[in-house]
């Protein structure tokens, strides 16, 4: 073997040697799809905020890119089946947008007369939440992760004050999921219109009333400037947002990748739920500034019992037919009895404390 | 050169150009000191949770090895100086602690009459709250971040109700920092009792009160055995947690173990305050059962009154001599301008509402 021929030999066999070490920075590339459109902050944001944060964790070989809905096109019920087929490894939504296919799912949103955010970290992280939630997606073949918390979403936008149960009867209002049962319940005349025609309809009395999120939202719809009575909320207390997670996918990752993920969602939860809460407090400041009449309402009590029955009764005649819907709000309901009344001697209390002082 | 030597240079040069790929997978070597023993569940549980979702997530190679109070023996106020020299590269703990050493740290926990969780983390994420914690930290060297929240912490056990505020003047009480400063103008006379002599002290009335933290403290010290009256928090009512880092040791680490540190911290963040908020539930709902006429009191009126009055001179003291002080208080009063009237249309409305359907 001549010189060059040796020298050949030992840089192939520097080669060999060296590539195993650099190796373990595997290369991972996935894809994420959100509910939203990329513009629809700050939900939007979970996804850009997931790939900076994992791709920094692992100088740049995790790599996540994320599509809004205006780029995949997907109907929010689909998105469950997107991340089931592998389309795309990951999503951020919420879980309620598939009630159709398991109504068990909608708990992990929210629900009506239910636990507030704090209460519900509570039960997810301390109360069985997040173990009842993997084992109703398992059959999906997803992990479900928080994904941020919205906070109350407000009870809507109503033309009229409500001053009665009888002032529900035969009122047309768009309202969706499990709020829409309650109200059907209650004889209201439950619909469903297209968001880009939901200003129209309310403008022209197409439909008297209707539920959209909250002020971070609702401000961009424009809903404050023509209906003057907002109710505050009960369907929705505390919406959870999530990440769903391909779960072939998941587990064929490095131990270190499946933990920086983990660890990113759940710190993206703790932002998210303070961007939601930052966006609607100055929206509601803008909302205030803008239409200064502007009532927002707590509905009489005869309602709210009423809808607090009624709500009773749709969650039992699932729970009555559903095995592990039962599991699930028998969890929730337990759980509260232990939460609320620190709520209330807590948060409640020095609310009403700072009330007082601020008089 | 014979077979045997050109061997051995090829082996040298193996290793020579192999060594700089495995060492991308830099060593690090971290000590954390915390402000509470190792079993001061949950607040211990800070050490544990970063040591290891930040070894997973770098495969073993960034060890933080944690202390608890029990051995690092030192004093709570001493751990900024701990971080600061370096002796830890990291603490977990309470600014308020340093309140001797640097008045405006105190903000960073809580203050009285101030917001809540939820709020102050709207503030720390979009209020420029976490821009001015690092502001007020670069003079002591070192980096804060959300270390996770208590939430509400309680007003203090009294033997005799308070119906006046005749019935402060004399009392004799355990009270520390701002809230301390605020009851001492309102002629209470506030001692400092060595927590193991507390429980002996109230029970044979050489205080007549004394504030502690939460039920989930509390229980631990048996107060609500010997105290019937338990009143609700308006000095503390958000106490955030903080985790401190050394600012020369953060800047050394390559940028993917920053991310990896940052990242696991906001998600402690999360958990540690679903940790508080369990632990204070679960300690309420066992206090009402062991003492079933425990009484959890407001203040009256014209005490909370006095109160936030003599909180509000406090306050304004400070930062008429104190720039930083002063600049720190503005923008918490300024966020609370926006934030509150969003908290209570959103969780205190829905609170009350979820109040009439309970009855």
């Amino acid at each position: 073997m001549n010189r060059l021929g040796r020298m050949l030999l030992c840089l192939a066999a520097v080669m060999l040697l060296a590539v195993p070490a650099l190796a373990q920075e595997q290369k991972v590339r996935w894809k994420l799809a959100m509910s939203w459109t990329s513009t629809l902050e700050p939900l939007s944001q979970a996804g850009p905020w997931l790939a900076q944060m994992v791709s920094d964790m692992t100088d740049g070989n995790f790599e996540i890119r994320f599509e809004g809905a205006e780029k995949h096109k997907a109907a929010l019920g689909d998105l469950l089946d997107m991340v089931r087929g592998g389309q795309f490894e990951m999503g951020h939504s919420a879980s309620y947008y598939w009630k159709g296919k398991d109504v068990t799912t909608t708990f992990f949103t929210t629900a009506p007369f239910d636990m507030t955010a704090a209460e519900q970290y509570g039960w997810y992280y301390y109360g069985g939440g997040l173990e009842l939630m993997q084992k109703v997606y398992s059959k999906f073949d997803v992990y479900s992760f928080p994904g941020g918390n919205t906070g109350v979403q407000m009870g809507g936008w109503f033309r009229k004050e409500i001053t009665s149960l009888d002032d529900l009867k035969g009122l047309k209002m768009r309202i969706p999921g499990l709020a829409g049962e309650v109200f059907a319940k209650l004889g209201v005349n439950v619909t469903n219109i297209a968001p880009g025609e939901l200003y129209t309809a309310l403008d022209r009395g197409t439909i008297d009333a209707l539920e959209w999120v909250g002020p971070g939202m609702d401000i961009k719809m424009g809903f404050h400037k023509i209906t003057p009575y907002y109710y505050a909320g009960w369907q929705e207390p505390a919406s959870e947002l999530q990440f769903l997670v391909n779960k072939a996918a998941f587990d064929k990752l490095p131990k270190s990748y499946q933990t920086v993920l983990t660890t990113a969602m759940q710190a993206i939860a703790l932002k998210m739920t303070a961007a939601n809460f930052e966006a609607n407090a100055r929206a509601w400041e803008q909302m205030k500034a803008e239409l200064p009449t502007i009532n927002m309402m707590i509905f009489p009590e005869p309602v709210l019992k009423a809808m607090k029955a009624a709500s009773d009764e749709v969650l039992e005649g699932y729970a009555a037919e559903n095995a592990e819907f039962k599991e699930v709000y028998e969890s929730r309901k337990a759980y509260l009895v232990t939460a609320r009344p620190w709520t209330k001697v807590s948060e409640q209390y020095y609310l009403e404390t700072a009330d007082v002082v601020s008089e």
